[in-house]
């Protein structure tokens, strides 16, 4: 493959920024890859790793000569990144970000772009619990979805150059408008979540005749609030930067519980049982 | 180890009722194994892996010479069973079972025994995704609890024997009032059971912009539906057999969702964070 980026900068060198560099790398689809963060430490592992060829904590610094810009920071943060970082870009910078929400990046980031600037926001969906430059694994993106969401200031060289790397990757790719994907992902993914969350928070603390009830759950209670265990800082992000689709899922999550509470408070077995099946025949189909 | 009873018989030769017979064999606590089921293809290979000595289908040739009755059948079909059973069981026969819910198998159950006879209701918290004779394994016990629910027809002697047989299986035992254990198992079991439904349920056939949702969660959402796997029908049984508990189990999740909906309405980001908190402090107890 040709190279599609002569410098790429990479802003948290983490688990998906870290991955994304080592593929870029070793697939030669950029020259340089600068990796920026605020830790020193993960930037020196990063550097160990052979994950990036240099790496600052300076935004200025990683702006220079950057064609590409990975975002990979918590999406709050992005704006006031970003803002520091176009001043030094080259004008013709492609900017792409890996946040979970889409809507609100490309609302804040846009404006944010110089004049020949071009922004391609996009989502890998894939995700593990470990975190930093030490998780980055060249398997992550296979088989898995990044879902591209082209935007006004989205330009067809720059979204064919991203999608080019994001194709290397493994990854399956997906466009569609950034409102879509945030009403998709806040059903598929911020809606576990949730679910996970307060089903962890309601037991957190629960006591029946003097028994705290989490250490009588067998491995169904593990499951079902694996995902309690993700980093608070990035749900409560997610959960300010995609609220209305997210209270649109948890109304739906409410109607099917309202559903379930119906049919047990009514006794209604032959009710029961279709819910219970029809959770079941979705389930299977996920593999 | 003594010998426990002379006859063990086993209505139900399953996960659960297949592997307390391999360790009462394995341990000499019982003399001879009967098997009782439906569907003579389990039975052969209950007899096959010689989990039992004999097996029938005749509830009443089942009942003959049993010292010890272990009902591991669906909840629902336990009474009528058990009353098919009595006329011919010895006149000091003790019965136990291993159902999800206790309540109502004591409130069922002791009004059929004999004179004589006792109850020792118990609940080995251990499951797997396998069913049948197939899955009978002798680690499924092993550091998992047994609950034990004394009432009214429990004397001292069938609690000792019972206790002292599920303690071959590593299992650890716990005594609790019945109606304590269904409380306890609404919340830590029977919730999660239908937090993962509701969850698969509510996506089911949901679509934004004609896509599939759930064709866009990642491991996150495959965790926290697992459990919608189980099996419809033994899940029917359990909500209408432990009807209040769940119902206030529901009421105890309905809330931790609600808090979580108010905090994102509100774009409270710092009460999100002590939320979300919340949630991982209680799973990372898990372990």
């Amino acid at each position: 493959m040709a190279m599609l980026f002569k410098q790429m900068t990479v802003c948290g060198v983490g688990l998906i920024g870290g991955s994304l560099a080592m593929l870029a790398r070793r697939h030669k689809l950029v020259g340089a890859i600068v990796g920026f963060g605020r830790t020193q430490a993960n930037l020196d592992l990063a550097l160990e790793r052979k994950l990036v060829n240099s790496a600052t904590r300076d935004a200025a610094e990683a702006a220079r000569g950057a064609e590409l810009v990975v975002l990979a920071v918590p999406i709050v943060t992005m704006p006031a990144l970003l803002a520091a970082m176009v001043p030094h870009l080259p004008p013709e910078a492609v900017v792409t970000d890996v946040g979970s929400v889409k809507g609100w990046v490309v609302r804040e980031l846009e404006p944010l772009l110089g004049p020949r600037m071009a922004l391609v926001a996009a989502h890998p969906v894939a995700g593990k619990e470990t975190t930093g430059a030490a998780a980055a694994d060249p398997e992550l993106f296979v088989d898995r979805r990044v879902i591209v969401t082209p935007s006004a200031r989205t330009t067809p060289s720059a979204l064919a150059k991203v999608e080019e790397l994001w194709r290397a990757t493994g990854a399956r790719i997906e466009r569609m408008e950034p409102e879509e994907h945030d009403q998709i992902l806040a059903r598929s993914s911020h809606l576990p979540q949730l679910a996970a969350s307060a089903l962890a928070a309601a037991l957190a603390e629960e006591r029946i005749g003097g028994r705290l009830v989490s250490e009588f759950g067998a491995g169904g209670l593990r499951d079902t609030t694996r995902l309690a265990m993700s980093s608070a800082e990035m749900w409560r992000d997610i959960c300010l930067t995609n609220r209305d689709a997210i209270l649109s899922a948890l109304a739906l999550y409410r109607g099917a519980l309202n559903d379930f509470e119906r049919l047990i408070a009514e006794a209604d077995g032959a009710g029961l049982e279709a819910a219970f099946a029809r959770g079941r025949r979705m389930r299977e189909r996920l593999k």
